[in-house]
């Protein structure tokens, strides 16, 4: 029997369904062993007391996305994956976006040059296609689903990305035939465009109205739009960001009707409301799409992850720098609410978030925790079981957490390269104080240790959704 | 590092989460060591192709459960844990069953006499409560429930066992006061009682007018009255033998308003119809409480395993033999459908089926397939993690499965004291070959290897919904 | 062409689907004519900016109902049906209420010994059945039935009314033989009482706790079951007093699903809140059951009521004193809630109160306000034509209402013998001025001139719904 | 008293609320009284054993509407009004349909053009707005709205109509300020353009693909965000020609709601099927669009005109011959589904089929019949009190029914101008015997004795559903 690299000794190691006292055997940047009394690694971490969790899969976060004319993300992939391993997460999926009339493969190329040398995590891409022409319907869509870009984004809303319907349905049908994953943003352009309008003739401009322009019924019109499409062409898809009841509804009610619709939720819409754009031009630091709702809306989000309608817990991280003419204030300008990016930046808090309102209020178990974070987006995604669990022959991608450790979230102890956040002083329970990544310690009681360029890129398998549950060994 | 009583080697380990590749170590009873490579066991399994998956927990069967006078159920503890061995399930959890008028101690302590040295593998007791005197609810109840008696069963139809609603609301609130678990046989008595009044005024007696005297509406009105209740007294509780649609649809609609409402559902309405029961009197063999519905109604029933719905997948094991005047022909008679004996064998058929119509045919995957036949189950009543995982520490309570046994169901192979199966001559491809109750092996290829008396009893815990989620290692 | 005995001139005559301006000419107490520039009466009445509107139907309200040792209403069939007129109504059936028992038809004939002489407008009779015995079943409620008293009612609430659920499915079987309808008080008897003893228990006994005692799942529950009852037995059944969202929800689940469930509301849960029972002992004065809702479930009752899925509106007058030994203070004490008889009065106030509420502010049209007050319970009970509406041939039982009048609800100017109503104070646009029964004057201008006695019962024909629909002339 | 130009005389009388034995004196074309023994008549009609019911108002056909080069509708306002006449309808509301880029007052003009002098009873008009320019919001609309066009359809489908949500807001908003009613027609275009390409690319091109191009899923979806629509707005709309469950589901959703959401469904959703389109080309004749469904859809449609889900029923009028290259064999040939023009027949076959199928089967009581067909339709559209009802007043639009009258139907005794019905060969139980359009007989025992010409352009007061409730009068 082999030495391993590294043993983690004595802590609570949790995965999608189990809860064991054991140490890990950790050898060539995988899990290797689990038992108790392992031999001794050439490394040893003492985990009494922590919890020892899959590192996360942050399914939903923008880095260093090519923004139109004068806008620029604030976090790059070295700046988001620090942020991300300082949070518990080891896995980002983040996207590489099509420009209309563009090259779905260039923007592929494009955002690989982004990445290259500057991650300190793994990361997979998932496309945004924005103009499924006949190129990227009959080449260059089905090729890249084959090398490893399985999923793809699709947009009902924002003027520059937005498809029609007969656009999804040909994008929805490539994706049945390849057995990619559609992730579908799902509010109505036309609505949102005519109270957008509407609003500006009235002068009502400031922030706030942001969340006017977007109520929730246009994002349910879309979300059953979406389940109609998928419906018709029998293919699974992924509604991102849920926010509330109305949109729960349909996915309920599709699931009543045996279709295969997955869900995902976000922390802002645990934790923040409509009110938190209320505050004058800061305001805008809490903008984005859909909006949070309200305290009512907040305990259906809750409901849906522990019923188990929400499969995918990610942050939506879109990082745009408050005092900063390329971000919140474009130009340097307080502007109406249609002009300021939207996003909120999350990478690091979204795992410590739920950890404390959700595991340490009793709302969800550990298990349904790890299920959320990691090893469900890791199934999704292609990306299991290399990712997204602590299991033999998984990497060693682990995050130990203190779960008792008490954290006044700041701005100034996260790592991105946000001026804010949207958290700021909230009062957490549980923090990881140590991130591994394929075995290698990428960050450990406040200092980070990774290297920018250790990080690979992930390609991903079929999405599990898309595959034949048959699992049966050959 | 200790030397394993028994290594198995080489096979596809799978929880309620994870898949892997490697061998299970085991000591002194339990699962001590997951890797690939372990060091020899005094004892060794190949089992290169095969599946390495939790032993089952079949949380709802009756054995040798008194029964009124002239019955007598064909099933005692030694038969029924060898048939559940032989199926892979390598716990069960039938039923101490109160008398009206009788004590419910007395009950428990009956039962335990009627365990003692016969069971093969390990069992724990749910109670029925028949009537909750004011020294059950007082006092039996409470102390039973902190001794590991931690669940109990209601009947809301069946003249010796129905409770009225406020005798359900005490129990209820009892649960809540102790944490025990409330499970519910959710029919409606009177509206049953008087369809068999109707029936039989219309010498409608015939085993397929079962079906007719408890349509859907029955089960659903119950089902909808059940979840009233436990919204009412903030407990959760779960709905057995949930048959179809309507039932179906009545949780869902609870799942959606945010209450704990768990469910349970059989093989029997996965694979039969009620057109089972028309048969002539050969159709008493089908007849069980709520009746099987029909095809479309299957599909519902899948769905729900699939979506989540459904986290308990039990045999409601009710075994009366067919030639028998304490069975199925009571007196030795062909009687009208209200005097036979309610309840279908399955302890041995419940996994395979599960396996093969649903793994093999792709409509639930392997991890949902071990979490509904074992870990769920498990923590559901207090029993995980010593059972219905496979995990560091946990009992190696174990089945190995070859995935591709082709098997055609028939009763004479089949190990329970039944004489038949209401699934004789169903082709089924999955059957575990070997069974492991705490490292000791009870069956092997055809042959029962297990003596009577090892079984031991499992005081339960707290079932996992009644107990504060918080798991925050201290 | 003959000459009238009366006519109305130059009003706006309202019907439940038309409005036009026309004379009304009234001959041997019947409509004689419709028409404008109508030959003189003998007495001649100008309508000019008046409303000329059928006479209500009140098809739930209790008389001189005999009550449990020490209660007496507060209201005979004098005061009772004179208060009625002043309000616009001209019909009332209050209910003959069978002892437990008791003989059914024993209490009808005690009924119309208390209605004999005193009624000043017309009157039938609904039954309660609060013990079907084999004799009422087989014998005196068929027979009933054919004497003209078609409708009767069923609790499931009252120790001393409720039925349980196999007496209810005789009682609908009967129903549906007979062409009977069957009036339902849904609510969950056991709930309430459990919930009752609870609140008694912590010393929570003041009038607002009847609220708690009776949540809104208790109704909805008993109304869920009495759905699955009527539709098993394939018969329509009315919902009596329906107060809010949750059982509204259930109804309209069950028009969804084709079933034939009407139903019925009442002012106190358009106007009222629980709130207004939590005024000190003075809250005893709003204790009816279900008890009233908040502002929200005043929302979904209108919502109800303009959509057509409330087809009679009642007052359900429930005439007990307040300060009287004999009513709201029983044995002139304060005491527990559950003691103090259940009701508000309301005879009088009914359709003012619909008619500002609803037709004055456009919740409802005036057609939808003669249908729900008039036309409708009168075709629903087996009134029609004879009342409910003005058609030729029909009784002349008409409401001349001055719309613009505005009421400040006083109990002073009230008719009932009860000594407050729960819409003191209310500012109301409105009221009835002149009131015909049969073609006679009852109410003018603040006088009554009806004769008690003058009123006659009215056996009913067949109720609408359990009708045949086939309506073609011979 | 003065004497009548006619008198309807013994016939019984029904109303949408009413039904009375009585006479009808009828003079200078409006109803003036009611009442039995009236003064003799000029002219006198015995309609002893008859029903006398208000001549229906057929809210959707189309006459003589321009259509895309090479197709021509084969009725005009002759053909199309007397038939409708024949079937005992006395209004029609056809479509003023505007072109793409198009006047839509221009369309106003030229249909007024086609129509004069050649209707036989009275008409209103619906416009068709297919391209909101800013003329037409700013101008057209709101004036054309003015004198009296107070109603317009918009399309979700169908490349020459339909418009995008943003269009459809700007509509409703302009129909909430002005008063007006928008129709619309709910099927999603993409789907079905899709579904149509896919079909073809299949070669699967013959009629009965026509329904296979149209599942009940893009109906429910267009309904959905129809409805979404109307509620972002806050303005009622009516939903045209709905077929089936799923959009019933939909529409009951938003009545649960408090939604203002009215829906009309047509003959052919009642009594055709999907399999009508399957039989050869002969398919053609029922194409329609939504298409018919099956008998399950039929009894949810049943099940919505009974409940009230329904308040107009129209005949969707579609006038293309068989075999006629401008009809549905364009230029002579058998083409693929996709060139067929929509449609079926309809007009004079309306009442007749919901009176047998409705009346005659108990499935709809009298009242209903005549409010679905007239008064409803009639005060939808802003034409009540004038039309769709028998009130003081009233224009004297009246059809005499002999309600025991067995017809065959066959496509020989109709008096459109196409050269079939989709319902050759149905046996219907009552019939139009002679039908008065402001009191002149224009339809008696089988001749047409309206002269071409006769009938009158309506102008349209405001829709019912788009005024404001309150009803009291000066």
């Amino acid at each position: 029997m082999e030495s391993f690299d590294l043993v983690i000794r004595n802590g609570t190691v949790a995965t999608a369904s189990d809860i064991m006292q054991c140490d890990v055997g950790i050898k060539d940047g995988k899990v290797a062993m689990l038992g108790r009394g392992l031999p001794p690694g050439r490394e040893e971490i003492d985990a009494s007391g922590k919890l020892v969790l899959p590192g996360g899969v942050d399914a939903h976060c923008h880095l260093d996305q090519p923004m139109e004319e004068g806008l620029k993300m604030a976090d790059d992939f070295r700046s988001g994956t620090i942020s991300a391993a300082c949070g518990g997460t080891t896995t980002v999926i983040p996207f590489a976006a099509q420009a209309k009339g563009g090259s779905l493969r260039a923007a592929v190329e494009d955002y690989h040059r982004r990445a290259d040398g500057k991650a300190v995590i793994d990361y997979a891409f998932h496309m945004i296609v924005s103009d499924p022409s006949e190129e990227v319907l009959k080449n260059e869509l089905p090729q890249l689903v084959r090398e490893g870009y399985t999923s793809f984004k699709i947009y009902m809303t924002y003027d520059d990305l937005k498809l029609n319907d007969r656009q999804i349905l040909d994008l929805l049908a490539l994706a049945r035939r390849e057995g990619a994953l559609v992730m579908v943003h799902a509010e109505n352009a036309d609505c949102i465009g005519w109270l957008t309008e509407q609003l500006e003739e009235a002068g009502l401009t400031a922030p706030k109205y942001h969340a006017h322009s977007r109520p929730m019924m246009v994002e349910r019109e879309a979300t059953h739009r979406a389940i109609a499409l998928s419906e018709l062409v029998d293919v699974p898809i992924l509604i991102v960001h849920v926010s509330g009841r109305e949109a729960i509804e349909q996915i309920r009610w599709a699931h009543g009707h045996g279709l295969r619709i997955h869900a995902e939720t976000c922390p802002q819409y645990l934790v923040l409301t409509a009110d938190h754009l209320d505050d004058g031009y800061h305001g805008a630091k809490c903008i984005c799409s859909p909006p949070p709702r309200d305290k009512a809306n907040q305990q259906y989000v809750w409901d849906g992850l522990a019923s188990g309608l929400f499969t995918v817990f990610s942050s939506d991280h879109a990082p745009f720098r408050y005092e900063d003419p390329q971000g919140k204030k474009p130009g340097g300008k307080e502007v109406p609410f249609r002009y300021i990016p939207n996003g909120t930046p999350g990478l690091e808090t979204r795992m410590p978030i739920l950890f404390s309102e959700g595991v340490g209020r009793g709302r969800i178990d550990l298990n349904r925790f790890v299920a959320l974070t990691a090893t469900d987006p890791a199934k999704m995604y292609g990306l299991y079981p290399r990712k997204g669990t602590i299991a033999i022959g998984s990497d060693a991608d682990i995050a130990i957490w203190d779960p008792h450790r008490q954290v006044t979230v700041r701005n100034s102890m996260l790592h991105h390269d946000v001026d804010y956040t949207p958290y700021e002083g909230m009062s957490l329970t549980g923090w990881p104080v140590l991130t591994l990544s394929r075995g290698e310690i990428v960050w450990r009681d406040g200092e980070v240790l990774g290297t920018p360029g250790r990080g690979q890129f992930l390609p991903c398998g079929l999405p599990d959704p898309a595959r034949p549950k048959v699992q049966i060994p050959g």
